[in-house]
């Protein structure tokens, strides 16, 4: 009778259902529940003031987010008709809580203290930390591409050491948001392998970076490893529903839950992704690159590898792109300024249409332009935040289609360059799928010129439901064959993923004339980002 | 009787007449003509049509000019009231005419070939010719910065020759139209050694390119020797008006006629600069420099140095920027397509005034861009039109007012360079006085960013009429004072000189924060412009 699993997204902004039907793949409800507190940057909801740099959220939101949501896949599948939940979470997002799961920032005592609150993935407030413990150049670094990120479990968590000692101190545990939810939902604190070994350097063979380490930074920081946990493989059952989750929802006692993953993660299991040398592609604001392989290395410029973390006994590498719509958004956002300075001229959407037509009818080249795509800073395979974007070979003819095409052209030759990077690791595969989601995917001009850029046919999907499809695949998982969904992952992933993918060939001709491009792309590169110059930084440096 | 000078500026798309009072410098009339047909870049007016990047003009278009415009001068004047005609001109504005200064275009049997007209400044199709005559590499160009330009007489004429040689053949003058118009208005023959120097690479000590030389690129261009004619000093009498001027004009016969200058350089003695060290800008859409010295020295990457040429009895030295304004205007052209393709959403001039207004606010810096001018390729120094511009340090936060001053800032670093590049020279006067004149000097922020970028004081006229100007003040010395006129070029540069300036100080502050800047210019500049990599000559190659 049950015939659903529930995946559970919960992103930025909001937090989305999709129903699936276990057997046939199909959505049978899809739900979005926006954040009542949004992300808060300037201040607490009692008007407590934020520094610069900050990003929080209320973990409130996501209590009514679950309830709201799982009420509905109550509604829409019947009581009896979920097999299990599966839940993905933006991170790092990171709180400190009591040892039975109150978050601090609900404890009366703590509650006006901003270091009490969830800090959101996207909260840049601990660069100093990150940049100090980048400075030890710890072996255990040597797997993340030689650098940590301010928006990492440790920074985070130094940062409040730092800043509100009492704070750190009374937080028995410091927990990423998606596990939190997981420990809500089922009454136990059961923590994910994809946010530990992705976002707190955890590795099976020596767990998380020791306490010696730690202590350098601060004499009460390895207090912090009593504070984490021991995590479990993706798509293993965290527990069951509580009682009184059962009755909020409206779902039955002792539902299935999955190990919470990171949602750009769980957009691999809801691609269908699940062979060695798939390499799975998140384009949003910025790109997230997925690469399945059977082998473990050190890739410098690698953001992380870790196994068990999307598939089951497979390792996992990760990369990313720190601006790809969001570049776009700024030519965009640019060339609406004539308009009347806060509205646009015309509305975005109609912008990216007509930037995208006329674009496309461009040859390879963008009219003489090169770029380098560095509007957010370079994450693979530089690591480095202080880079900023260049455009070359502008003259009085250039227009904003070429501008908008080169663009394009420069975020595609980055990722061809990070497939060059993935594929140099001893071992990998290489990479012969690629498979796309994300807003960018709904965009063929983008498409068909990162197929020619990378030589690699795109099969790209549109869902808006990647990551929470890839959700209720883990949900599957958890509840088993015997529970009404999958003991085997390749079953679940074949059943349950997307199938419907827009394919994308590369032109060869295209392909061949790129290749000239991508050396001159490479030249700026070893240039600004890997020679002797520090130009940008300078820049930086000198605007601060 | 006799109070006003009349001076006449052929430009581009009009011709303009100024009547300047010889004792107070009082303007009395200001009149402007468009030329009927414009510039020719498609076809000839009888449909014949152009190949890519031809510009020429109707030669009948100058004269129904200065008829129209020496009718006004009478009329505001009285036939009595002018005591002399000075002319300037566009150049190198090259064409081919017959023994009696009859335009080839205008004789039956050449009409319809397009080498037979009016060869534009702007005319770019004779580039060929110029790299041939460049890739010589003859000493006679140390006094022009290493290289001819597609634009001046020697490569136009050698494209006559090659392209239409029973055209050559049949010239039996080529000559620079605002010679021509000397000619037409005094029946004599007499060319300006602004003209000759400048554009045709003449010098005293040997006169024009030898014949041996001009022999290495086509066996019958040493004939173009026959077709030239010796130069005069500027500010002197080329002759008097003839009887059927007289008649068109309604001035008297035998009016003093003074032998033409080219256009940017009559803003020389239009501004009334006359000292060593003074450096005139006229800021347009591009840039042109020119410096007065009682020294002849060959400074790598200066365009010429001619004396007589500006001030009689001095040198002057020439530079240039081939991207002021049209930078500007490309920025806020492009800012203008939000709005449906081809109209601007707002008037360019209100973009203008926004983007000027919102740069204002801005450090120096704008906001951590630094970008290099080269919209039109590098004049000064590096005389490379394969060179494309460059922006450096764009973010998600870049606005459109800090690209703005961006651009502003790149060719205020690019005049800082031409000042250094000047002062170089040994035994050059260093630049004490800076006078501006040209549209952008109405621009109070992009003055107040020059000076404090060159940290030299600028003194800035709004004056449309710099050159039509000087052209009048060498109508006064043609005179000289027993016409009415003056005899001694400082007394008429003095009195007939525009004296009401904008002074722009620079600020201690800024200065010093701009050599940081300047110095992260000059850095891409190396880069780009002077070191091992080509790749902006390849990225012009990929395109063609």
């Amino acid at each position: 009778m049950a015939r659903f699993a529930a995946g559970l997204d919960f992103g930025t902004e909001s937090a989305r259902l999709v129903l699936v039907d276990v057997k046939t793949g199909g959505e049978a409800a899809t739900v979005v529940y926006p954040y009542p507190h949004g992300v808060l940057t300037r201040a607490l909801p009692d008007g407590t003031p934020l520094g610069p740099d900050w990003a929080l959220q209320h973990p409130g939101d996501y209590l009514k987010a679950a309830e709201h949501l799982l009420r509905e896949a109550a509604r829409a599948a019947g009581r009896e008709g979920v097999v299990g939940i599966g839940v993905d979470c933006t991170a790092s997002t990171v709180m400190p809580v009591e040892g039975d799961g109150t978050p601090l920032c609900l404890v009366a005592q703590y509650a006006t203290r901003p270091h009490a609150w969830v800090k959101l993935w996207k909260h840049h407030a601990a660069q100093r930390q990150a940049d100090r413990l980048n400075a030890m150049r710890p072996e255990f670094l040597d797997l993340y591409g030689g650098r940590t990120s301010s928006e990492w479990l440790h920074a985070k968590s130094l940062q409040i050491l730092e800043e509100a000692p009492e704070v750190f101190a009374a937080a028995d545990r410091i927990i990423e948001a998606g596990d939190w939810i997981i420990w809500q939902l089922t009454g136990r604190e059961m923590r994910s392998v994809c946010q530990a070994g992705f976002k707190a350097h955890w590795q099976p063979e020596r767990g998380y970076p020791q306490a010696s380490l730690l202590a350098e930074l601060h004499p009460a920081f390895p207090k912090l490893l009593d504070k984490l946990g021991s995590p479990q493989t993706v798509g293993t059952r965290a527990g069951g529903l509580t009682a009184a989750w059962a009755v909020r929802s409206g779902l039955p006692e002792g539902l299935p839950v999955a190990v919470a993953t990171i949602d750009a993660h769980a957009a691999f299991p809801g691609l269908g992704a699940r062979q060695p040398g798939t390499l799975v592609m998140v384009m949003g604001t910025s790109t997230c690159h997925l690469l399945l392989s059977r082998h473990k290395v050190a890739i410098r410029g690698i953001s992380g590898v870790v196994g068990d973390s999307v598939v089951p006994g497979l390792y996992c590498y990760e990369a990313g792109q720190a601006a790809t719509g969001d570049a776009l958004d700024w030519w965009v956002h640019t060339l609406s300024w004539a308009g009347d300075g806060t509205a646009p001229a015309r509305s975005s959407e109609a912008l990216f249409d007509r930037l995208g037509r006329e674009a496309a009818k461009l040859p390879p080249g963008a009219g003489g332009l090169v770029a380098l795509d560095w509007w957010n800073g370079s994450r693979t395979p530089l690591v480095n935040a202080d880079l900023s974007a260049v455009v070359t070979g502008l003259t009085v003819g250039t227009t904003p289609a070429q501008v908008y095409r080169a663009i394009v052209e420069a975020t595609a030759y980055g990722t061809r360059q990070v497939i060059e990077l993935f594929e140099s690791g001893r071992g990998i595969e290489p990479v012969t799928e690629l498979r796309v989601c994300g807003g960018l995917s709904r965009s063929g001009v983008l498409m068909q010129i990162y197929a020619d850029v990378t030589g690699k046919t795109l099969q790209a999907s549109t869902t808006p439901h990647a990551s929470a499809r890839g959700a209720a695949v883990y949900g599957a998982l958890a509840a088993g064959r015997a529970g009404g969904g999958y003991d085997a992952p390749e079953e679940a992933l074949a059943r349950m993923g997307v199938r419907d993918f827009i394919e994308y060939r590369p032109d060869p001709a295209s392909h061949s004339r790129y290749a000239t491009f991508f050396a001159l792309y490479r030249e700026l590169h070893r240039h600004f980002g890997e020679g002797g110059t520090m130009l940008m930084r300078r820049l930086k440096e000198l605007q601060a």
